[in-house]
């Protein structure tokens, strides 16, 4: 972690709208949220983008949205008075609309973006053919064919909750374990119909929320029972019984960090517990 | 209209994004949501398009949406019952996935999708400086500069309500009566902290929803005071005092038609009354 007497540590609260881009992470060439994001702060700090270096609380994966992401930076101590939410929206709105900043400030800089993170929050919007398909909505909501008994949704869910190995619902990393607490899983109905998960965990492996609302989905709509869903869990093995749900359905909504003294406790506990490359 | 013993008359329920069409009404050249559904209605039906007319129920100008905009149309007996919302829908998702046919069914050859409408209900959402940009849910909400009070909102839209003389709402059009009753004009909050606006007439003259919206939005951020929102609505004549909202906050809800039985009444006493261009 870089840490420095001459700079400060701020934290941004960032949302986005994930169709137009590859995903969170920079890559050469692509469009992604951090490369608009380092570009725009380049721009505000009259910095070389090479300077310029985001950490962030939960990666997504390409088409994926957020309401709730949250990233750190240093920035030399006499630049920080300089990089407001309005300043960055101003550059943001001319090259990248569809990301908003929400909140600049200044946190101990101890605080980091990722390995200080409690809980994160999702949520997953999933439209069934009786539901009336909206084209406003649906940029940021997965159609599936089968229609969906609304109170299976729940029980199934209710089987995946708590301290589980996930490996049935990720995509394999090596010498990554799986072993997450999944704090709550629960349905609802928006205004329109719309089923939405809500999801909240410590960490997710790869694909796991996708990967969990695919299977209490083909639960609930009749392709695999209760008694299967409880043994594919328990299988701890990658199965074709269910899908990894497509990628614009989901939405990051929140992450949850300690106060501010717990916070170097934190994040020596999160570093020593788990593959760092996991989030 | 178009009547004939040897043609059916189907309604269509329809929703879209209107952020890429250039309103309703077919132009030549441009992507309006009228020529795409023509355009799919052609095919399904296998008809040449110059054969294929849509009637519509509450036109909507450019940039604006509807989640509740009916049509109708006479199709030749022969080809009605292969004319189903899946095919269109079919059709649709290739060219204009920005445009859901929710329901297609056959209605009395009396029903006319404009001339029979008895109310026609809007949503209008409004973001201040103190709500969240969410990337999301801004190709559908409009944002204003400065803060709204929330309870001026509502005091402000019951001084509009009622049986006027909409002109201060209206772009003039020459020879055209600005007379509506406004049923209703009532604010709420959604769940991200927007305000949004319900209104429901009869009928509207030309942009009264986004001038309304414009003049309580005025009066709620202390622009213009009661009284003079008062004066404005009594002085019959436009003014700059308040602006015409944009577009993309707007969309068209429902439209609600009577009971079969009543509908030859209905279709009389609205061409009767008022001049047939305005909706």
């Amino acid at each position: 972690m870089h840490r420095n007497g001459n700079s400060v540590r701020l934290r941004l609260d960032i949302g986005y709208d994930g169709t137009d881009f590859h995903g969170w992470a920079a890559q050469p060439g692509l469009r992604t949220v951090q490369g608009e994001l380092e570009s725009a702060l380049a721009v505000v700090l009259r910095l070389s983008e090479q300077f310029v270096a985001l950490t962030v609380g939960g990666r997504t994966d390409a088409g994926v949205h957020a309401r709730g992401q949250v990233a750190h930076i240093d920035v030399p101590h006499e630049l920080a008075d300089g990089l407001t939410e309005r300043r960055l929206n101003g550059v943001l709105r001319r090259g990248a609309p569809d990301i908003a900043v929400h909140a600049v400030r200044e946190v101990p800089s101890v605080f980091d973006a990722r390995f200080s993170a409690l809980r994160r929050r999702y949520e997953y919007r999933v439209r069934d053919p009786r539901v009336r398909r909206d084209p406003l909505t649906a940029r940021f909501t997965a159609d599936v064919s089968r229609p969906i008994d609304p109170a299976l949704l729940q029980v199934a869910s209710d089987e995946l909750l708590g301290l589980n190995d996930f490996t049935s619902f990720c995509k394999a990393r090596e010498g990554a374990t799986a072993i997450r607490e999944l704090i709550q899983f629960d349905w609802s109905r928006a205004d329109d119909g719309v089923f939405v998960a809500r999801l909240e965990a410590d960490a997710y492996c790869h694909s796991m929320v996708r990967s969990l609302v695919g299977a209490v989905v083909a639960t609930a709509s009749g392709r695999i029972g209760i008694t299967e869903l409880v043994e594919l869990r328990e299988a701890r093995a990658r199965t074709s019984r269910f899908t990894v749900m497509p990628a614009h359905g989901l939405s990051l909504e929140e992450i949850s960090y300690p106060a501010d003294a717990d916070l170097a406790a934190r994040a020596a506990l999160t570093r020593a517990k788990r593959d760092p490359l996991e989030n």
